[in-house]
C-alpha cells in the first residue's frame, strides 16, 4: 500500500508565488509535525489541518511515463546491452529496480488467440487493457472505439502527452488518442484506401468524417486533448483530400503551437503542442559503414550446386557510425525532456507521457541491426531522462516495455560447428557488427525471404522503478499493464 | 536480511525419534513463547535457551534447488506457455514471486568475449562463478579445475545431487561435479579423442588418469561425493578402455547403489545413489505426429527459378503425442521426488540439488518444438514438485534459470504480408503446431544449414520463489547465480 497522508509542495503557477512558497513551507513543517507526533492520523485529518490553517494544500501529483521500445525484446535488449555497454556491462535498463514479462495476446476476427503481434493491436491493448485483432488502433477486434488510458487521465485533469521516434501517426503512438478500424488510415488521403508496406488496404470507411466517423489518425491527433505531441509525419498533417482543411490546418485551427525544428524545443509554449520534424519516420541515430546491413553469405559455385561441398564466405564486418540525416532531428532525450517540461510545467494534477522508441523494429525489419542498437541508445538517454524527473518528483511511475518480439538474433561468429568439415551458413541474412569492446557480434534476420523481416512472438520484457512494484507483478498480461497504469493514477 | 533467529523442528534421524519429536515440541512452544514475549531477543540467546532446556536444538536446514532449462530463453518459456496453459494462461513458472533476467557471459581463448555460448561453458558459470571458454567443464578458460557450488556445500556438510534427462555426463549436470578440458570426454574411451556431434575433437590428455588427472565425467562421477546422480548415460558408464575398470565399475566399488529402471524409484535406499535410465539423453516425453519435425517450405518450379513468381506451400500442421520410447523412462517429476527425498531423508543440514530439463535445447537442435514443449512440460512438474517440497521446507531456495538462448522463433501464420502479391516464406524450416486452444503456433528454425542448430545470444530468464528475493536482484549476471547460491547457503 501506498501511504496515503498528503506531501505539501508549493504550487507551480499561481498569481503570488512568493506566498504560495511561505505558506506551504509553513504547512509542510506544520504537517511533518502533526504526522511525527500522530504517524497514525488519517490522511483526511491532515489535509484538513492543512487546509484550515493555510488553504494550499495539494496532493503531491502523480505522473505515468510508459517508455515503448518497439520491437525491444529481450534479443534486442541483448544486442544494445553488448553494443553500448559491453558483454559485462550494464544499461540503464539494468538498474531499474523492477523487472517482469508480459505476454502479448492477439486475436483474429473471430476472437481466436493468434501467437504473433503487430504494434497496432498490442499498442492498443497496453493503451486501452482490450485485446484485439492485427491493425487496430484503439478499437476493439469489432471495429468499436474503446477509451485510452491517455483519454481518461486527460478527462480526469491529467495533462498528457505523446512522444515518438516514427510518425506520431503510426500504430503505437496513435493507438494512445486515436481510434482507427485500420492502421493505415493515418491521414485524410489513406483513409480512403491505398498501399501501405506494398499491401493494398480498402481504408477505413466506417472513420471517414462524412460517415460518421472521427477522420483518419492525423486528423483525430490534431484535434485531441493531448497536451503534447512530437515525432515524425509532417506528411500525414500535410496530406490533403480534395480541397478539405489538411490535419495541419485543423490543428493551427484549434490553437496548437506547431513546432518543425528541433532548435523549436529549445522554448517553451503554453497550450497545446504539435511537432513534426520529418515527413514520416525519423531519421535514425546511427547506420552501419557503407550504409550496409545484413547481407546474404556468399557461396561458391560448387557450393550452391550442392551445399555439402564447395565454400562460403562470410560478410565482412560492420562499424557502426553516425547517420548524418540524424543531424538535424531533435534527439528522443531532447523530446522527452521537453515533454516533461511542458507537462509539468502546464499540469497541478500530474501527467502521463507515452514514449516510443520505434527504430529498433523498424530498423531491425530492414535488417539494420546498427540502426536498431543506434535507436536503443536513444531509448537509454530517454530513460535517463525520465530517471532524472523522477528523483525529484518520486510520485512518477516509469515503465519500459515492448509492444511484441521482433525478428533479430544473435548467433555465434563462427559457427559453433566449425570442427565439421562441410560448410555451415545461415539461409537467412547475417550482420557481423564491429563491437567496441573488440568482438563480432553476428546478428542474424531468417524469418522471411522479402524487403521486410516478421514479428516474432516472444514475450516482451518489463522493467519499472520503485514505484512499479506497487502496481505491477512479475509476470503479466499486456492488458494489465493498462490496468496499472489506471490504478496507479487512480482513474 | 533474512531472520536469524532458529527454527525448531523434530530431527529426521536418531535413536529416539518419539523421545527428539516430543523434546523439540515442548523447545517449539517455549521458544515461541520467547520470541512472542521478546520478539527483539538475538538468536544466539534464542539458540541457548533452547539448548539449555531441552539439548535438541537444530538449525532449520537450508536447501538450494536450481533448475536448469537447457536452452530454455523467452521464445521457449512463450512457446511452452502458449501451447500448455494457452496464450492467456499461466504456467506454473508465472507464478514465481521473482523474475529477472541473466546476461551470459562467455569469453575466448583470450578471454575476449563472444557473444553466443555452449552449455558447458554457462553450466560451469553457474556452478562455479567464473567466465570460461566454449566446451570446458568446471574448468576455467585456461583448463584449470575450479571447486563447484556443489562441491563447497558437500564439504561444508549438505548433501547433494544431480538429475538431469541428458546423460549425467553431459555438459550440464557434469559442470557441477566433473572437470575436463572438453565436454565430449564423458568417458573412458572418449577421453582420448573421437567425435561428438560429427566434429572431430582432440581428446583431454590433462584429464587422463595416467597423467595424473581425474579421469573421464563418468570415471569422476562415479566417485564423486554427490549423493543422488539420477538421468541418462548408461553408455558412458559402461564404456571401457582396454581391460581399465568402466566407471560403473568403480561406482560399485565405492558402494554407489546403481538403479536401471523406471521403477527402482519407487523404493527408498540409504547412501550415494545412481539412476541410469537411458544409454544417453533418455527419450523425450512428445514427439510431433508421425514423426515429424520443421521441414522446408514447398516452392514450386517457378518459384525456384525466380522468387517473386510462382507458389509456395507451408508444410501441414504437426499434432503433439506421446513418444513410445518415453514410457519406460522415469519422469523429470519422479527423479525429481525421489531426488528430493533422498537427499531430505539423509540431510541434518539441508542440500543442494540441480534439475536440468536438458532436452528443450536438443530438441531445438533438431528442430523438434513437439519435443521441446514436452520437456517444458516436464520442467513444470519437476518445479512443481519442488515447489510442494517448499511449502514443508520454506527455507529453500528454488530458482529456474536457462543456460543460453536457443534458436527457434515463435513467427506468423501466415506472415504478416498477406496482402503482397508474391510468395512470402521463411528461408529456414517451419513446424505449424496445432495448440490444444484450436490455433497453430508456426516454428521457425533458421539459423544454420545443417542437421543442428546454432545457439542464440539472448539474456536468459531467472524465476525464484520468495527465498529468492533475499538474494537475487533484477538483472544479473550468470557468475552472480554462483555467488547468490553461495550465499544462500552461508558458504
Amino acid at each position: 500500500m501506498r501511504p496515503t497522508y498528503l506531501v505539501l509542495r508549493p504550487p507551480r503557477q499561481g498569481f503570488y508565488p512568493l506566498m504560495m512558497g511561505l505558506c506551504s513551507a509553513a504547512l509542510h513543517f506544520s504537517q511533518r509535525f502533526f504526522l511525527m507526533k500522530f504517524p497514525k492520523l488519517p490522511s483526511l485529518l491532515i489535509a484538513l489541518l492543512g487546509a484550515l490553517t493555510g488553504q494550499c494544500v495539494q496532493a503531491d501529483p502523480k505522473s505515468v511515463i510508459l517508455i515503448i521500445g518497439d520491437g525491444f525484446d529481450d534479443v534486442h535488449v541483448t544486442m544494445g546491452r553488448n553494443y553500448l555497454s559491453g558483454q559485462s556491462g550494464t544499461l540503464v535498463l539494468d538498474t531499474m529496480p523492477f523487472r517482469g514479462a508480459v505476454q502479448v495476446e492477439t486475436v483474429d476476427d473471430n476472437g481466436t488467440p493468434i501467437y504473433v503481434a503487430d504494434s497496432a493491436n498490442t499498442a492498443t491493448t497496453l493503451a486501452t487493457g482490450v485485446v484485439t485483432r492485427i491493425g487496430r488502433v484503439g478499437k476493439d477486434r469489432n471495429d468499436e472505439s474503446v477509451v485510452t488510458v491517455l483519454e481518461a487521465a486527460a478527462a480526469a485533469g491529467y495533462k498528457t502527452g505523446i512522444v515518438s521516434t516514427a510518425s506520431v501517426t503510426d500504430a503505437t503512438p496513435a493507438s494512445f488518442a486515436a481510434h482507427v478500424g485500420i492502421r493505415a488510415c493515418e491521414n485524410p488521403v489513406a483513409i480512403r484506401g491505398g498501399e501501405k508496406y506494398g499491401v493494398t488496404f480498402p481504408g477505413c470507411p466506417k472513420d471517414l468524417e462524412e460517415n460518421g466517423g472521427a477522420g483518419s489518425i492525423a486528423e483525430q491527433l490534431a484535434e485531441a486533448q493531448v497536451d503534447v505531441i512530437l515525432g515524425g509525419g509532417m506528411s500525414h498533417f500535410a496530406a490533403q483530400h480534395e480541397s478539405n482543411p489538411t490535419a495541419l490546418d485543423k490543428a493551427i485551427a484549434s490553437g496548437v503551437t506547431v513546432l518543425t525544428s528541433a532548435t523549436d524545443l529549445d522554448s517553451a509554449y503554453e497550450g497545446r503542442v504539435i511537432g513534426l520534424f520529418s515527413d514520416d519516420t525519423m531519421p535514425v541515430k546511427w547506420q552501419g559503414s557503407d550504409g550496409r546491413s545484413a547481407e546474404d553469405i556468399e557461396r561458391s559455385w560448387l557450393n550452391l550446386a550442392y551445399e555439402m561441398i564447395g565454400s562460403i564466405t562470410a560478410p565482412e564486418t560492420i562499424a557502426c557510425m553516425d547517420n548524418p540525416a540524424f543531424a538535424a532531428m531533435p534527439t528522443l532525450d531532447a523530446m522527452t525532456r521537453f515533454a516533461i517540461n511542458h507537462l509539468n510545467q502546464e499540469s497541478e494534477k500530474g501527467f502521463f507521457l507515452t514514449i516510443e522508441s520505434a527504430s529498433i523494429d523498424k530498423k531491425s525489419h530492414v535488417r539494420d541491426p546498427c540502426g536498431s542498437i543506434g535507436e536503443i541508445a536513444q531509448l537509454e538517454q530517454a530513460l535517463a531522462a525520465a530517471l532524472e524527473y523522477a528523483e525529484s518528483h518520486p510520485d512518477t511511475l516509469i515503465m519500459v516495455t515492448a509492444d511484441h518480439a521482433q525478428a533479430a538474433q544473435i548467433v555465434p561468429d563462427p559457427t559453433l560447428y566449425t570442427g565439421l568439415p562441410i560448410p555451415v551458413f545461415s539461409p537467412g541474412k547475417v550482420a557481423r557488427i564491429e563491437t567496441p569492446e573488440g568482438s563480432i557480434m553476428r546478428i542474424n534476420y531468417a524469418t522471411n525471404n522479402i524487403r521486410s523481416e516478421e514479428h516474432t512472438g516472444a514475450n516482451v520484457p518489463l522493467f519499472a522503478n520503485k514505484e512499479g512494484s506497487e502496481v505491477l507483478t512479475p509476470f503479466m498480461r499486456q492488458r494489465e499493464i493498462y490496468q496499472s497504469m489506471m490504478q496507479y493514477l487512480e482513474l
